[in-house]
């Protein structure tokens, strides 16, 4: 069985791991996979739920960072101008935007009725990594009901790697896929979590490093194989720290660092969106009235959250790769789990 | 029948229009609609072709600017990052999005099939706007069938108002829907043609004035009724300008003024998203060689295609209320055509 | 002697304007100019103090929009990354902002030395327009002592048109300046104010109308003489409406809404830039603790303040044209004022 | 004598780097310093001469990008709009800004005049990183005649570490300062060159680590001593690649790439700037007639650029660091330089 970063003994910054060091520490965050294989297939779709409630009326303060916007996200236009979120955010392949999107309207529109509230309008936030390689991309699999299925299995725990919608991605030539890790924050006398989950789909194999070890170099001497570096990286946030949108785009950022210590110099043909959100500082669809208190950070403070974002993202993405198996695709293309090398 | 601003004698600015006075004054350009009513509906879908070629395979220039980001268009952050566009633009109501996403995925990888061209990747670019005021929504109605229709149906004359993506619309209380308008850009020795087209579901009635005159002040005293100032505007603009992708973002900017002259302070709940192309400065998919010409107009020049952007945006604007008919929903909500009251 | 809009019976849309119509409404804001004239100055400083603490030591919370980035504007980059202001807001022609910065550096050493704080980096504002048509440009006249006066002599009376950095500066091809405004912005049951100050140095006066009567076009007649529309707008926005840094940008967008409806098209050769702050949400330098507490409006609510920043704009800017006296430069150029032709 | 890195054995990267491995590779590029000390001064200037023409009569294209915009750079929001720069860019301290700028217009207003060329506007570009804990920041040391001397002095050859404007700068606790890379980047049959200079000011020691191995840790057990993790990066690229500036905006973002490798999370306090132009896509301040030709690459080819961006950053950060000599200040502070303990 394949062992994350921190069982094999690989630590990576200095910062306190979450309990279970996965995006789900912070309270509320739940993630759930569909998987679909066979017939062609190595795709699916992954959604992270960040609150329980009907976000809708009640929406979350977030905040996006395209790194590289060769890619296909949708629902960032909104996040940057409202500073908020309102649906779950859903991770799939690159084809398949407009029908998960479709499936986040639809169950919002459900989930709407079902309490009550009239919904209009709604931003899905959708983000997508290429599985082509990997996957029959045209037949775009991922249905309504998959989206559907994938939003009720969210929980706490969830696998890591060749899974959801990591199924079919290749990260520096090799499995990627889902990873997660998390950090305590400490803030005055108060514990806060952030925590990140990836879908990873970038970086040239012979680029690839652990702690600074020049992994990639010796697999790619073994393999003997050369893939053109392309793919993109999707990193979502979670925290319960109380951040306004400015300083959640600030802390976003610093996600760039986790990927280029690994040895990405982050590609071209590689989209690269960076989204983070909050579960403090709730934004009512319905105004109680016209003043609304919030919470933030003092900026002196915000290093912390820094360096936890760059710590956790790193993290991350290497659990994505060594918790991957082997995945074959219909025409015989294999991508290797890291795992097989360590 | 309704007739457009300058069959009326309403002359919006000091420029000489295209030929006629449309978008598809620009060579190249078609636009088709599909209208759907009935049963509670009364939506569409609206489709810019910026060429007749392949677009996947040979990209134009663009670029886009949004003032107002509440709102759904999906595809700008790829515009934003590679400065082109590689699909037709399609334009729906705000829950459809999904849906026509996927359907010029679809189109395209067919498209792309019978050309002989491998797609793995690509950008649709679907803009939209609310018209849950007098269709029902919810159904997201718009099907591929309808997008490919409309594809097919694309040229270079077609219907303003109250049809296409702007069947169910709201313009400044009124009912609003498409409308186009171009102006001639001499540069140097040469014309050149810019074109806009617009969907309008934005502004207050009581603010909606023409060249100055209150208009919509006088509308406002014979209806007695007031509206919530909500909508979004979307603003195409289509060019054979030689412009780089900077230079058509500085000049879609100015859409801005035309939608300030008629009246709109840009409401928050309101999307205006500005969207431009030149058919000059094709980028190949697959590239030639690894320098490329391009050409560009010396900004010493640029204020003639400012000023033809906000006059042809104005004009556009006006065209789409004073085109379209009155629209009532299957609830009995009802938006006059502004013809009615000229 | 030259009046005010308001004093003309030129009422600028429908909102209540401030107590004395001005940014100075704002509670705690003043402004003060040095005006230089003879041996070929017509120039001169402005400067906009938000508070009469010390900025260094309570931050204010802000935010800045640049509409056309053709000007030289310094210290925008940290209002964008951090959304806040610690300094005055200096106003002066295109080719002093480099004096004028380290004379708010000067100021604030000093202010911070007497208040017993340790001053290492401080980051000035200072926005520009072109006076060059009726200044000598090149001498760079405003120095440190004007800086220092002018913030001495700021109060919360000051005048209006060719006076401080308003001196040399061309509106519409008539004489340009300083002018203000301010609009009352209820929020529940409290009354907040939002005011603007303007410089104001473009357009092109065939364009130029007040409300819809094209004011410009009769005096280009009797004038027979045709500008270059080259120059700037500099706009200032001050409130005490609880606003985020992200609110505070969204309602500053809406100032081109103003310029728009004078005859603005936004030319290529003017800097249109745009700041705001507000006098709520202090920012301390020295953190009490990690978390801090903040007040802002449910964006339900937000297009009151849209629409007050719209009016106030083109009030302002109105007012800097009707305020100004005519000037004439040492080489004989004129530009006149427009109450001479009202 | 300080060695560099290259001439220690330490490859970064797997490109092939230009001539002497400077930014002054690129045909017309020259660097000029001048550093400042005695009475408490441990400061300077820097100038990057992008070409020896003069730059305000012949533009370059030219982007920038702010990855931490905690700083003082003057200058950006024209590149941002225009593409363009028209001056030397200056390096310099953070309190110094405003008097180079200053000096900057000086110089050009003087070009100008002796090249026949009226002057009436001009975008001088300063960057800064603080120096504050070496040198008496207050004292604002750097002239206009230093400026000027930098200028003249500029050449292929110049000194790196502790010189001009990298006088007083701190680098991973260490002593920082100005250093230089290059790289060849094939294009087709054509062979172009890539180069960095960075003014490193930013970092933790702990951090620090070269080609992986945690040369910080070492560092700061040795040391036994922790500093405050502040500061700032400026980086400045040259080409003379043909690229658009949209173009080079993507590639000087990969400088992060760089500054992450050797150990940096980009902390708050920490102004990262990027600037970057290619001699390439010269822009006539006068135009010859409306439309322009450019040279632009296929971005299919980009990657090339991208790490070459990447390897040269982090080469010449190090190089910084290990061309710097020891500097104390008045006070007795002292930053070693990095190459007593290699």
């Amino acid at each position: 069985m394949n062992m994350r970063a921190r069982d094999r003994g690989i630590v990576i910054g200095e910062m306190k791991t979450g309990t279970k060091n996965r995006i789900t520490d912070v309270p509320g965050v739940t993630v759930g996979h569909v998987t679909l294989t066979g017939d062609g297939r190595n795709t699916g779709v992954t959604v992270i739920m960040p609150s329980e409630d009907n976000m809708f009326v009640s929406k979350l303060t977030a905040a996006c960072h395209v790194l590289n916007g060769f890619g296909k996200t949708a629902g960032l236009m909104q996040i940057e101008e409202l500073g908020t979120i309102e649906t779950p955010i859903a991770l799939t392949n690159t084809l398949n935007v407009g029908l998960v999107h479709d499936a986040l309207v639809g169950y919002m529109i459900d989930r709407c009725e079902k309490d009550g509230v009239r919904l209009r309008s709604v931003n899905p936030v959708v983000a997508e990594c290429n599985d082509a390689s990997l996957n029959n991309i045209h037949e775009r699999a991922v249905r309504e009901m998959h989206v559907r299925e994938a939003i009720e299995k969210a929980s706490q725990d969830f696998e890591e790697g060749a899974v959801g919608a990591g199924r079919g991605m290749t990260c520096h030539g090799l499995k990627g896929g889902i990873g997660t890790a998390s950090r305590v924050v400490e803030m005055g006398s108060e514990d806060f979590t952030l925590g990140v989950l990836v879908l990873t789909n970038h970086g040239r194999m012979k680029d690839f490093c652990i702690s600074g070890e020049r992994v990639g170099e010796k697999v790619y001497q073994k393999l003997n194989e050369s893939l053109p570096d392309k793919g993109s990286c999707i990193v979502v946030m979670a925290t319960d720290l109380p951040l306004t949108d400015r300083q959640l785009k600030r802390v976003i950022r610093r996600a760039s660092v986790g990927l280029a210590r690994l040895g990405s110099f982050i590609g071209h043909g590689s989209g690269e969106v960076f989204i983070g959100f909050t579960t403090a500082n709730r934004v009512p669809n319905d105004a109680d009235g016209a003043i609304m208190n919030l919470r933030a950070i003092h900026e002196d403070y915000i290093d912390r959250a820094f360096r936890a974002m760059a710590e956790a993202t790193e993290e991350a993405v290497l659990n994505s790769m060594l918790m991957a198996e082997t995945v074959e695709s219909q025409s015989g293309t294999v991508r290797r789990g890291l795992s097989e090398f360590m």
